[in-house]
């Protein structure tokens, strides 16, 4: 595969290709959690999480939500729309969990009435932190108009991300989104949707720990991650 | 003097009156910072910081605001209006200082293109932690109709409070505001506004040190504490 490395993340690298429009995005091994300070590797993660994204891109394309996604190329790698990635973290709230328990208090698997939209601003340095509309405005980070898109976006994701996991038996309690700007100015869903950036729970168990399938195993050391990813990715795949 | 003692806070303890609709706030000199981890008196700060918000309650109250303030009875004693506070600090910056610097990477000093609004939720265990509308929303802290009266009158305060201590040859860096609910339901400003809760720098001063007019002096160790006190009572007690 020929093309120039342009940006490597923490979870995928993106290389130019022939058409400045599209960009393909690699998947890799490598985990990470708490602001990078712990790392690791989960074996074939680039893999997992690679076949679960292109799946689940391609289910959201096909309700209506536009996304970076062109097409999976190879097991770890796929073809996608070049955009301009907005500094920002949208993350949606179904059931509280990891951060915002001990930030606000509230307990861990609490069923919240309503989604919760947050924004945290994409910046390593600064720790990500939370940020409001005021601070995006201030900072710059987005128009008023794109904030008030990336929250009905982002509740939309959600409810068609609760629908398709449902059919997996899978709870999603949280994720995670990044979107960028394409050439035309449109906001496009980008980044990836793994068990790396949501939290799954299987919904067949009870035990707080053992339901867990995605990055919560490595954040607390709770082993069997790769094979929580498998679990996932099959029950995608199948959906 | 009689009365039960309510509450009491950091700065000030509140006594109940005959008229339950009155309560009676006394303003103490002990001055705390970094969610009480500093603690110490600053001499006779209960008196001055009872003669700066009395003085600035009547301005405000002339300017349109509804506030909490009746009429100061000794150096250290107002009358306030028995209110609901509301658990939310309101924060007005129209420079960055202070938390927001290192918060979000912005310079100290820098002036903001418009007056920011944040709020934090008053929760000293949980160290008042920055939330957004959707979080008060959540935690049922105000009504989505109450957040924008927040937000309005809060720009409000802001813009009285810029013109009075121009007068003053301060600048209003920031301040935080608390507001409560009376028995009609409405929306009072409450607290103090005072040294305590302001930022205020000389305005005819350029060091950046020498120039502080309020809490930082004690927050940073600078000296001359209960002195820029008394030179802000002496300012504005005089505009």
């Amino acid at each position: 595969m020929s093309g120039t490395k342009l940006y490597e993340g923490k979870a995928k690298i993106l290389f130019t290709t022939d058409d400045p429009q599209i960009l393909r995005s690699q998947y890799k091994d490598d985990a990470t959690a708490f602001n990078a300070l712990k790392k690791g590797t989960i074996a074939h993660k680039g893999e997992m999480n690679c076949a679960i994204a292109s799946r689940i891109f391609q289910y959201l394309e096909s309700q209506g939500i536009a996304t970076h996604f062109i097409q999976q190329i190879s097991p770890h790698e796929m073809e996608v729309i070049a955009v301009k990635i907005l500094p920002i973290e949208v993350v949606v709230r179904n059931i509280a969990a990891g951060s915002i328990c001990k930030r606000l208090g509230l307990e861990q698997g609490q069923l919240l009435k309503q989604p919760l939209v947050e924004f945290f601003y994409k910046n390593d340095e600064l720790g990500d932190p939370l940020i409001t509309d005021a601070h995006i405005e201030m900072l710059e980070l987005a128009t008023p108009e794109q904030v008030t898109q990336l929250k009905q976006i982002a509740l939309s994701i959600n409810q068609h991300l609760q629908e398709f996991f449902k059919r997996c038996d899978l709870i999603l309690v949280d994720f995670k989104v990044e979107m960028g700007i394409d050439h035309q100015g449109k906001l496009l869903l980008a980044d990836e949707i793994s068990p790396d950036t949501c939290r799954l729970w299987d919904q067949n168990i009870a035990d707080p720990s053992d339901r867990i399938l995605d990055k919560d195993r490595f954040r607390q050391d709770l082993g069997n991650v790769a094979e929580a990813y498998q679990e996932v990715a099959k029950r995608v795949l199948q959906a």
